[in-house]
């Protein structure tokens, strides 16, 4: 949580976090600003201080509405700037960046970068920076064990908005399910009343616009895939696609607060009128891992133990997965679970040899799926869960989990 | 235009251009991708060579969409990098870009650094990278004299998308105008039939929903800011207040194409009921420059100059401007125009010493503006246009320039 900031920077050896970009679809500063019209801001965090926002001085009333200290580029005149480096940009920024920093007494120690944005000049004016500031260095993390370590933990106004964000999902999914029960078929596909077939991309229309309705975002898009497109975890389907009875739909879908704010991940496995026999077993197969996951989470245990235990159950059941085969493109192909906060896909995760733990305040997925598209094939079923404090599980928003839809003659 | 990307390589002794991130959201990759489900790739653009994306296997039919050769991650096995790296995962990520470059048979030159993505890891990775190919220098640019350069005129396709991103604009203001209109006044203000206020925040996520309707995406959101608010500039608007009568809104929408595609930028100023004479007179006045303006755009002009002449304009009628007071927050306070394209802000760009020209396939905005947050009002008016080949100019998106919208009583 953000309480944990300090320590978690003091416990890395940086002195401040250099957070850059637009305060909107970027996780990093929104954390600190919310979701406000800054298009081009630069959050220092100085250890043990108070976040300082600088901005454009066009934007400084959006700025003062997140609540932290704010201050004006215009301390800092890039025309003069620019005098002073004879033109050039790079240098120029690279200068204010300094001014920034001494104007903070943050002449020294390490300095963590942050943000989302075009990295080349990024690249080129932190480069520069470190040139004229020796005394600072600056870095960035694959694994990050500040802000992202910081942000894996949820405190109660976060779990409220993710929590909310549950039920705007599901809200839509049951809108979903209630448009795809209350149309006809025709040979075997949905149809219109017109007769014409019901696409993929009608569908996905309709889940952008009632997301909207909702107050929610779909910057990611939404995996809706049928048949063989199923069988492949990260289709997104395609959206000339029929919707034909007896195959099946995996349906994952991951808003966010309007902004880029806070996610929610969720998925079912649907199969219209009717399910075959081989669909229906690995649906069975499935749930019944889900089912098990869920009795055996636990707060403190290391989640990618809870992925070796995936890997086993299906096994067991004689599906390949990676585990044994990391190249198998059928069977279990991926991992079970990730975090979910500011960012879709964020700590903690599950992957092999990682080794976060379930703690009070996680927020994470649980998403075993099985994977066939030979067979023209795939399942997957995902809900968010939290870790309350006193270490028990909630999922965040309960929906059914049903694998046919029943559909009109 | 794209191609004469492989001249401005040459021009600017640059080799490779590198594109990292997702396939979304992302201007310099969806540039050569279009928006497609690759969360995480690495497009390397070769001069004289055809585009190569690498990306996750998972996401290999997303990515074999594009069109683009695509190799994936996996001929890298990234395990195996890590143990050549005793586990340092950033420099197993610049081992892993060695061997894509080293594959293409890029060992020696200038690469460039393109792609919006969280910027600390390809910070330490690209500087990782240089430091294993000290062959290679990676480059990033303040101004960009290569992609942004392309992408400053377009083709046949590129404007067919921005002109139809035009019409769901001007679709989506007409349906809010025609919402204003319909609604009664109580006391002054708009009001539901329940009696209650009608708010900037109503207002705004009917917006939002028409734009997804309309299947586009409003990721930057827009201003629709009322009485002072509309006298700075780059004021969003405060979603709670409520729309009173005579007051100026200024009404800025930006919207793209689903999934970070193509822009359209648009806005007007509408006073409800009845203009009071202060602000039909600034209205008239930024009408006027806007038309002179309108008047004078010519092919092959710098556009900074006609920034020049708005300050000249507008300072003849008595108001300040930037030009003579930069620090000025009230009267003409910002730039005239800019280019419009995956990005709602690219060149062609109008500031004072920029040398970007109106040529042939530009799309830019003219845009003027007079604000006066100490009276409680501001004006500007907006229209996109394009370059025709033959020189012409070209309203993307007609729409009528009234400032008061009639209500009922």
């Amino acid at each position: 949580m953000k309480n944990e900031l300090d320590a978690l920077m003091q416990a890395n050896n940086v002195d401040a976090l250099l957070i850059m970009g637009a305060a909107a679809h970027n996780p990093a500063m929104v954390y600190f600003t919310g979701v406000v019209h800054v298009s081009a801001g630069d959050l220092i965090v100085k250890r043990g201080g108070e976040p300082v926002l600088f901005c454009n001085p066009m934007e400084r009333e959006e700025a003062a509405r997140t609540g932290l200290a704010t201050r004006s580029y215009n301390e800092f005149p890039f025309m003069e700037l620019l005098k002073e480096t004879s033109g050039d940009r790079l240098q120029a920024a690279a200068l204010r960046y300094q001014r920034m920093f001494t104007s903070l007494g943050i002449t020294s120690g390490r300095v963590a970068l942050y943000g989302t944005l075009e990295v080349g000049i990024p690249f080129m004016v932190i480069n520069a920076l470190q040139q004229l500031m020796p005394g600072l260095t600056f870095v960035g993390y694959a694994q990050d064990p500040i802000l992202m370590q910081a942000m894996q933990t949820k405190d109660e106004a976060e779990v409220a908005r993710i929590r909310r964000m549950g039920k705007v999902t599901t809200g839509v999914v049951g809108r979903v399910a209630d448009y795809l029960t209350s149309n006809r078929t025709k040979d075997g596909v949905l149809v219109h009343s017109d007769g014409q077939p019901i696409t993929i991309g009608d569908v996905k229309s309709r889940i952008d616009l009632w997301l909207a309705e909702a107050g929610a975002e779909n910057p990611e898009g939404c995996i809706f895939a049928i048949g063989r497109d199923a069988g492949v975890p990260h289709s997104s389907g395609t959206l000339t696609d029929p919707l034909r009875l007896g195959q099946t739909i995996v349906f994952d879908i991951y808003p966010c607060e309007a902004g880029g704010g806070y996610f929610y991940d969720f998925t079912r496995t649907w199969c219209l009128g009717y399910a075959p026999d081989e669909a229906q077993k690995l649906y069975d197969q499935v749930l019944s891992v889900y089912n098990t996951l869920k009795d055996e989470f636990a707060a403190g245990r290391v989640l990618a133990d809870y992925q070796k235990r995936t890997c086993e159950l299906f096994e067991a059941m004689g599906h390949p997965t990676i585990q044994t085969n990391p190249a198998t493109e059928e069977g279990y192909v991926h991992s079970l679970s990730h975090g979910v906060g500011l960012r879709v896909h964020e700590k903690p995760f599950s992957g092999t040899g990682v080794a976060d733990r379930l703690l009070p305040g996680s927020i994470f997925t649980s998403e075993p799926g099985l994977y066939y598209p030979s067979r023209g094939m795939g399942v997957r079923i995902e809900d968010t869960y939290y870790v309350r404090p006193d270490g028990s599980f909630e999922i965040l928003a309960d929906y059914p989990k049903d694998l046919v839809l029943p559909v009109r003659q």
